[in-house]
C-alpha cells in the first residue's frame, strides 16, 4: 500500500499517478499541457464547472470520469457516484441540475450482473437527485486494457440567479463555511481497498449537495463561491480558492469538523484529513454579514446540517491554518497522490 | 488478427468485445441492461443526442468515449476523432454545436509529449468545428489499468428550428441521401493498427459534418432524419432507423459509393464495407420531393460533396439491399463485432 508518491521538481516525460491527485502535479500537467491548448475565457475560471448562455437562459455545463477502485465501497459504488459528483459539480456553479449524460468504458469479461447493478444505482441516485439520464454511450475495451468500469458524466442545469459564484468573486472579509465533517469518503474507498478494518464502520458521505447549495441561493445569500471537497480534500479546495482569487484562507484547525473514526484512521495511516476526498461536503464562500444566515440555511437541510464557520478571506496571500495552540502552518497543495482513485 | 466473435444467443454472464461493435450485442446490451434500468422518453428516441427545452431554448446534449487503437491513425488522431465525433452526434440532431466538455482518463507511463500532441489536435479540431471547449477533468490509472488515453467528449449545442429530426419523424416515400463514400475510418484504423500496406493511401474520413446538416435545415428542407455511420457502419445506421420507424429501407447496392482502395481492401480481408465505420459520413432522410433540391445543397458542402440518393423507405420492415444483379438480401446489425475498437 503506497500512500504518497514524490513530486517531479520539472514536467515528467511521462503520467505518473500524481498526475491525478488533483493536488500540485494535477496543477502543473493542466497548467503545462491541458490549458494552454485548450486556453479560453470559461476555463480560465479554473470552476467546476462553465456556466454559459444558452438563448435567454445561464446553462451550466461540467463533466467527470470516475475511476474508483473498488467499484463497491461502504455507503456507495462507482454509479452512484458518477451521478452525485456531477451534480455536485453543477451545485457548485450555484445551478439547478436537469440533464445528465452517462459513457461507459467496460472491460471484456466485466460480469453483466456487476454493470446492471451499477446502472440501477445510477438510476436511483438521479432520481434522488432529480435529474434525468437522458443520452449515452458505451465502450467495450478488450481484457487487460481496462479496469472493469470506468464511468464518464456529465451534466447541464440552469442557473436561476444572477451570482457569479467563482474564485475571482470572493473578497476579503468574506467567510468559509464548510457543510460538514470530512475525510469521511475517501478513508471507506481505501479502508474496502485495503481491506481494513476500523472500529466503528466510516462510510462515504457520497451525496447530492443541490439542494443545500439551491437553499443558499433562493434565500437571497450573496454567495461568492462554492467547492466541493473532491481530490484533495479541504486544502485543496483553500488553495485553488486562494490562487483563483488573488486572496488568501485563514482556517482554524479546531473548528474543523471530523469524526471521531475518521480521526482514528488518519493516524493509524499517517494521513493528514485535510487532504482526503469528501464526496458529500463543500464549502460556501459568503459575506460576513451573512454567515448566520448562511449557516442557519445550511443547518436545515439533513446533507449540511453539520455545517460550520472555518475560516475567513484576507488578504495575504495563502492559506493558513491556526493550530489549537495558536500556532499556524502554510497548507499548499499536496505535492504527489495521498489516495489515488478514490473518485 | 480476429475479425469476428460469435454471437452468444443468450445474454452472456460477461461483457464480451462484441458489446461494444454498435450491432446486434450492443442493442442486446442496451436494450436488456442499459435502457431498463435509465428508462425514460429521451433516452427511448434512441438518437445519438437529446434534444431538451432549456429556457425558451431547444438544447441537443450528446456524450461519447473514445477508445481508438492506435491513437493515431492515417488522417487523425483520438483527439481530433473524440472532437468531430461528438460535434457530429450533435449536427445529427440538427443543432448548431456551441460547447464541448473533454474528460481525460490517462494510464500511467503515458508519454506527456503525446498527451501534449492529443490536446493540440483536440483544439485544433474544437477551431475547425467552430466549438469551444469549456469543462474537462483529467484522471490517471495505475499502470497496466488503462490503455494509455481514452477520452470523453460531451456536447451542447442548439436547435435553431422546430424540426424534429428522429427515426420517428421518418415517412414512407422519403428517400435516404449518403455523404459520400463509406468506409474509410474503419479501413484506415484497422490498416494502421495491424500494420497493413494498401496501394494508395486510405485516410480517415474524420471530420465535422454540422455544416453540410445545418445547410440542409437552414434551407428549409424538412430534414426528417439524420445519422452519422459510425460503429456498425451504414448497414447498422439503416437498421437502426428501420427499427425506430418502424418502417423498412430498401438500397441500391450500387448506387452506394465506395473507393476503390476500401473496396480493395475490404475484399483482402473478408471484411463487407456496409458495417466499416465511417467518422465523417451521414445519411440524410427527406420527403422524396425535396431529393433534388437537398442532394444540391449537400453537394455544395465540401464534406458532403459525394452525396447520392441510395435508398427509399417503404412499409415492409426491415432493410433490403438490391446488387446489381437485381437479387435482394436483408441487412441486419452485425452479429458479433468486426473492428473492435475504431473508435
Amino acid at each position: 500500500m503506497e500512500l504518497s508518491c514524490p513530486l517531479p521538481e520539472t514536467m515528467p516525460e511521462s503520467i505518473q499517478l500524481g498526475h491525478g491527485s488533483g493536488g500540485m502535479m494535477t496543477h502543473q500537467l493542466l497548467e503545462g499541457v491541458v490549458f494552454p491548448a485548450f486556453g479560453n475565457s470559461l476555463l480560465a475560471t479554473r470552476h467546476d464547472g462553465a456556466v454559459m448562455r444558452v438563448g435567454n437562459s445561464r446553462v451550466a455545463f461540467t463533466t467527470d470520469s470516475y475511476v474508483v477502485n473498488p467499484r463497491f465501497f461502504p455507503g456507495g459504488n462507482i454509479g452512484s457516484l458518477a451521478v452525485f459528483g456531477t451534480v455536485n459539480d453543477l451545485a457548485m456553479c450555484g445551478a439547478r441540475p436537469s440533464h445528465l449524460s452517462v459513457g461507459l468504458i467496460a472491460e471484456e469479461g466485466l460480469a453483466i450482473a456487476e454493470l446492471t447493478r451499477v446502472v440501477r444505482s445510477m438510476q436511483e441516485a438521479a432520481e434522488a437527485a432529480s435529474v434525468t439520464i437522458v443520452t449515452g454511450d458505451t465502450k467495450v475495451v478488450d481484457r487487460g486494457h481496462g479496469d472493469g468500469l470506468y464511468i464518464n458524466t456529465s451534466g447541464v442545469g440552469i442557473c436561476e440567479h444572477s451570482l457569479h459564484i467563482a474564485p475571482s468573486s470572493v473578497r476579503s472579509g468574506d467567510v468559509v463555511l464548510l457543510s460538514g465533517d470530512i475525510g469521511r469518503h475517501g478513508i471507506a474507498v481505501l479502508a474496502r481497498r485495503e481491506g481494513l478494518e476500523f472500529e466503528g464502520a466510516i462510510e462515504s458521505d457520497c451525496t447530492s449537495l443541490h439542494r443545500s447549495t439551491l437553499s443558499l441561493v433562493d434565500s437571497g445569500v450573496d454567495v461568492h463561491c462554492l467547492r466541493d471537497l473532491t481530490r484533495g480534500g479541504l486544502a485543496t479546495a483553500l488553495k485553488d480558492i486562494a490562487d483563483g482569487s488573488g486572496l488568501g484562507v485563514d482556517v482554524v484547525e479546531h473548528q474543523i469538523p471530523l469524526s471521531q473514526e475518521v480521526h482514528g484512521a488518519c493516524e493509524l495511516l499517517g494521513l493528514d484529513p485535510l487532504y482526503v476526498a469528501c464526496e458529500g461536503r463543500y464549502i460556501a464562500i459568503v459575506p460576513a454579514e451573512q454567515a448566520d444566515k448562511a449557516l442557519e440555511i445550511l443547518r436545515a437541510c439533513p446533507e449540511s446540517q453539520g455545517a460550520v464557520q472555518v475560516g475567513v478571506i484576507g488578504e495575504s496571500t495563502g492559506v493558513r491554518l491556526e493550530s489549537v495552540l495558536g500556532t499556524k502552518r502554510v497548507v499548499d497543495r499536496l505535492p504527489g497522490e495521498q489516495l489515488p482513485r478514490i473518485c
